[in-house]
């Protein structure tokens, strides 16, 4: 808008839309209202069908040396656009996106000072989106620090909450259901069994994606997208106005971002129904990242793999090669001159073992662990050097290891931990991409376990989440598909960036063998954690008794066999695992074969059941084929599945196979009985499926010809 | 030692050596005392010809998460060695060095912990250095958190000391003069026309190197040697007792260093005589760093340069290209539909007039700041791209400039600018330095000006002391030397990397043009700054009337022109520049010419007369070749400095070419006041030469035939 129409809309403006500007989503259910309240503090609320979303809500901020930037303001402009339109992703639940909303571009002034933000909404029919805008050039703003972003969600109603306790460094958290009033009351335990290195930051604060049911029966799921350059958001809530909050993660001072006018924040997103179906089916979040900055994305792949992972997860091998020494030195200690303690996984005989394994079960990879240098105090992390990401440990024979496996037609996987010594690792990162290149990887999980160097600062901080930005595209220049272990929860970044093919960022598989899952964990995960992208959740784990692996664990993996299945449908992810150790899988060669057969990329998704951290029921349409997957993960609680097999498409029948829990079935007591059955089906057959507590069923269906 | 002998010494020696041992330096005159107090805290104290120069002191340090390492100590063990070497620097004051120190190694054990530390002193003639050791394997102690350095220097009397205040950020203070007790008192006027940001934290903490004088006669000066991942070390005193104990820079979150065992500390060092001009002839500092790492150093030069600088510090031009905008964005900016503003001073035809200049004088490269994208909004530094280092401004022209210096057989320097957004500058860092490399630039002057990112890190943390170490052996990768702004102050390193020909880290003359330079400042940085390194100090500023330059400026040059020539020779440095404008000395061409003659490496120094905040007076022996060259700075008062010819080789006549202040000699009044004469002298000569308040004098002494 040019100046002279600003000013003239200015004075027009001053006088009408000083209350309100609404818009309203295409088929008009959600209904956004925006406007000034009398302090001329910008305020919003969303309706579902007339139900009340968000309460009035405030927006604004705090800077640093600088006055508020959250009341004073005048209405100087508004400009109303709509879109609809559709696009491929490179990997994903549909392989055809419809982007539908209309939006609103509010410009705001601030009158005593003459500084400008622009509050950009979109509303789609499946919830909100917005942002705040920082116009450039304006004479009074250029590069500010935000201490405090101010955004409100005011919650209408005491609502049931699915969340996750606030943290700047972790979201391995058990999930906690409750009203939000009860959530201060059960902070402490909702932290049990959680990450090592917690910090929270309110009784009240939890994480994004936070998932919510109303009395009214409204789903509404809030989160944030496309996070570029700006510290990750969790929520405080005020539970004697139920408002959530936004707070920043912190620099290690306190201060939450670095601003600069030409940029804007992530968007927050509100997504809402009546149905929680639709939550799961609503592509907000990558609708409201920029298209794919990739040209060339031919060399990304879904990428199904096994890994030297799970055997040290459970103690049975290590990570670390020698127990010759407590302390090393990267660079300094000659490994040459040290034995191995006998139970190093990443020795090469077994890494060949795993690949064989995986050339025979037609597996993409080899994910192998503890290769390399420095494993042996990692866990102190306290040191600027942690590993090397070029040095292979002595028993780890690059060559031969690269060449065996390229004869397989299997990839292996890179791994670099970093022990968060992140400076280092943006140091050595070129060197390290190119020793994967020279030896043919083309796939990487990361890791950042540990407190952060410098002292101090967060996992979620802005400046991480540039680090973490740089790495992927860093990656990308070298074609390496990227996958990060503690790092950012993703944001949609994937639409961008498709070689973030995975990320962890929750509580994964590998807690079964730590401090515990709760049943119905996997039924919430698609509700919060996967609202930003897929997670490498490492499913596949057959054998639930972790001591048979490691006499010293009492662990015990609390899914039954057949809800493992269900997760490589429920779970969408291009980058899928089968976690567990191939000799395990060698005694259930039946149910593996659902693991086999499964695809890892879709052409359509169609969500059948669904109930926060009840159960999530899944069909998908493999990409470019025509055969279908069924997954069911369940709850806590027994219950039956009402199967509608209306999505296959009229008059064709498909040979399904089940893979379903036994009878006597229960996570506990007898999760290892499973059957496995076959029928045929077409788009009239209703089936009722039993799911066992801790359970859940998996089916694939290929056309017969 | 092996564990055995350790054991078995620890038997005998806890009856003899629990209370002390001692070391004498080669000739007896500095003598160490070490023992432990009753309740096993480690102490030293130091006589310097059975004058004390540090009473008992305290060492240890507080941990994260973990007991104390400052008491409860037994000695387990204490080997003796002596060193007498001499080794040769690639540059430097001397042509050949002596390092001669007997040598206590002290094991010590924390009875209630198990834990080990080690102390080693070195015992020079001139003074002391100390340091911490950790080793390595010890069960108890591997990686740690250092959140205090316990270490004490504990002054006999109320000193005279010469300081800056202590600073997390910078040394751009003038200096005060003033006794222990009365440092607090000083402490506001000691800030005022300081740095823009400074962190101070104690209102008796100063930094390092501290300078003192004591009733009793001696010398005294506490600074330290070879820093390398570990914060810069400032002293706070407790002045009831006029101890000074060690304050660490801290992280943003007050943790102080991370540590691992096989690590050691930096040395601590305390440089005493009684004799001021033995505490500059000093080589503790370089002796207790290790020997040069670069292999082929014959890359690596010392560089006399004028530079495009002088004209934006005093306002006459700007780094900055165009006024059209007041906010940029690194790699968005379009920068070639912007207009210069007119007043740009890296624009190509300015350049190639420094160019003719440096060629027609002799000088070996020219500085070009603001030549690259970024200047428009720098002095905000709240972005995480502020710079760019590969992209030029549209009206400096890369190719033509470096095609016209290299026919001119002259080197541009480059500058990078980082505005303290270190992040960035290390990813791109390989691509400046190639870019560097493609373009014929063997030279770069780096800045860290503004606030750090991470947001409340400082320059001078352990993070940041890592930063500028792989810049400058990155820098060494390419064959550049390096010289950084801003960065921390130097411990002697420039000996392991020869590389690093400079740094600023002290209040440099730029502060002329700005809150100003008090006289005696030149007589003060050889006690000081110097001690660690040499300072790019960039003298050779002939007018003093800044606003020549500047209407608008009212700052004034506080020194004389013969002064500033003085310089040359007391401030040794490898890399120095002739900082005014080319067109100024072209009114002053027969004083200029003693810049030109001046030598910047050296064979041998003799310092002839020294006190600080006085005067220095040295003269110094060209390197291959038989030109000597003096120089004497002074302070606020006029003097008569009593020049003895003597360091000359008998039987030889020299003709000296005496530059010095003239009869009415000023600062203020009359500071171009000088007087150039010739006279022949040798080794009898002894001359009486004045020097005005703020003055000083230049001789060059080129053998008769």
């Amino acid at each position: 808008m040019n100046r002279l129409l600003a000013i003239s809309l200015s004075i027009f403006l001053s006088h009408i839309f000083i209350i309100a500007a609404d818009v309203a989503s295409p088929s008009d259910r959600v209904r956004l209202s925006v406007g000034l309240d009398k302090e001329g503090a910008p305020v919003y609320s969303v309706t579902f069908d007339g139900k009340t979303v968000v309460n009035d809500s405030h927006m604004g901020f705090e800077l640093l040396d600088s006055p508020s930037l959250k009341s004073d303001f005048e209405i100087t402009g508004q400009r109303h656009d709509s879109c609809d339109e559709t696009w491929r992703p490179v990997w994903g639940e549909e392989s055809v996106i419809r982007s539908n909303y209309n939006e609103l571009l509010l410009n705001l002034r601030q009158r005593s000072t003459g500084r400008l933000v622009d509050l950009r909404f979109r509303v789609f029919d499946d919830g909100v989106g917005f942002r705040y805008e920082f116009p450039c050039p304006q004479p009074q703003l250029q590069s500010f620090v935000i201490t405090d972003e101010l955004t409100e969600f005011a919650i209408p109603c005491d609502a049931v909450a699915y969340w996750i306790p606030g943290d700047y460094d972790s979201q391995e958290f058990n999930y906690t259901r409750c009203r939000l009033s009860e959530i201060s009351s059960k902070m402490d335990e909702a932290h049990v069994g959680g990450p090592v290195y917690p910090s929270p930051f309110s009784d009240t604060g939890v994480q994004t994606a936070l998932m919510m049911k109303y009395d009214s029966g409204l789903y509404v799921n809030i989160h944030e997208a496309a996070l570029y350059d700006y510290p990750a958001m969790c929520l405080d809530l005020d539970d004697s106005t139920m408002t959530f909050r936004s707070t920043l993660t912190p620099y290690a001072n306190g201060d939450k971002a670095v601003m600069q006018t030409g940029r804007s924040t992530p968007w927050r997103t509100i997504i809402v129904s009546d149905d929680a179906r639709e939550i799961l089916a609503s592509r907000i979040t990558l609708n409201l990242n920029e298209p794919c900055r990739i040209e060339d994305t031919s060399w990304i792949r879904p990428v199904k793999y096994i890994g030297v992972w799970w055997e040290m997860i459970t103690g049975k091998s290590t990570w670390h090669y020698t127990d010759d020494v407590t302390s090393v030195a990267i660079d300094q200690t000659d490994y040459s001159a040290l034995k191995s303690n006998g139970r190093h996984g990443a020795e090469t005989s077994n890494v060949m073992r795993y690949i064989d394994f995986a050339a025979l079960h037609g597996f993409d990879a080899v994910l192998v662990e503890g290769w390399n240098e420095g494993w042996e105090d990692q866990a102190t992390s306290r040191k600027y050097k942690i590993f090397s990401f070029t040095r292979p440990y002595p028993d780890f024979d690059v060559k031969k290891i690269r060449d065996y496996a390229a004869s397989k037609g299997v990839r292996i996987m890179m791994h670099h931990e970093t022990g968060s010594a992140v400076a280092d690792y943006e140091r050595v990162l070129d060197e390290a991409f190119r020793f994967m290149a020279d030896n043919s990887y083309n796939s990487v999980k990361g890791g950042y376990i540990g407190e952060l160097l410098p002292r101090g600062e967060h996992h979620y901080s802005q400046a991480m989440v540039n680090h973490y930005q740089y790495v992927l595209e860093k990656a990308a220049d070298y074609h390496i598909m990227y996958n990060a272990h503690e790092a950012v929860r993703p944001t949609g970044v994937s639409r961008t960036w498709p070689n973030l093919i995975g990320n962890e960022s929750a509580r994964g598989s590998e807690y079964h063998a730590f401090s515990g899952i709760k049943p119905g964990h996997t039924a919430i995960l698609p509700f919060t954690r996967l609202v930003g992208g897929p997670m490498d959740y490492t499913p596949g784990l057959f054998e639930n008794n972790i001591s048979r692996y490691n006499p010293y664990s009492s662990a015990w993996v609390n899914t039954t066999l057949a809800s493992q299945l269900s997760l490589y449908v429920t779970m969408a992810s291009p980058l899928q695992m089968a976690a567990d150790l191939p000799e395990t899988y060698e005694r259930f060669m039946d149910a593996f074969q659902f693991i086999k057969d499964v695809a890892l990329d879709w052409d359509r998704s169609v969500y059948l059941e669904a109930e926060p951290m009840e159960y999530v029921t899944v069909a998908r349409k493999a990409k470019n084929s025509d055969n279908w997957f069924v997954g069911s993960t369940g709850g806590a609680e027994a219950r039956k599945s009402r199967l509608d097999f209306s999505f296959l498409p009229q008059g064709r029948k498909y040979r399904a196979t089940i893979y379903r829990d036994g009878k006597n079935a229960h996570y506990r007591t007898a999760p290892q009985d499973y059957i496995i059955e076959t029928r045929t089906v077409d788009s009239r057959t209703r089936l009722t499926l039993p799911v066992a507590a801790g359970g859940g069923y998996a089916i694939s269906l290929t056309p017969v010809k």
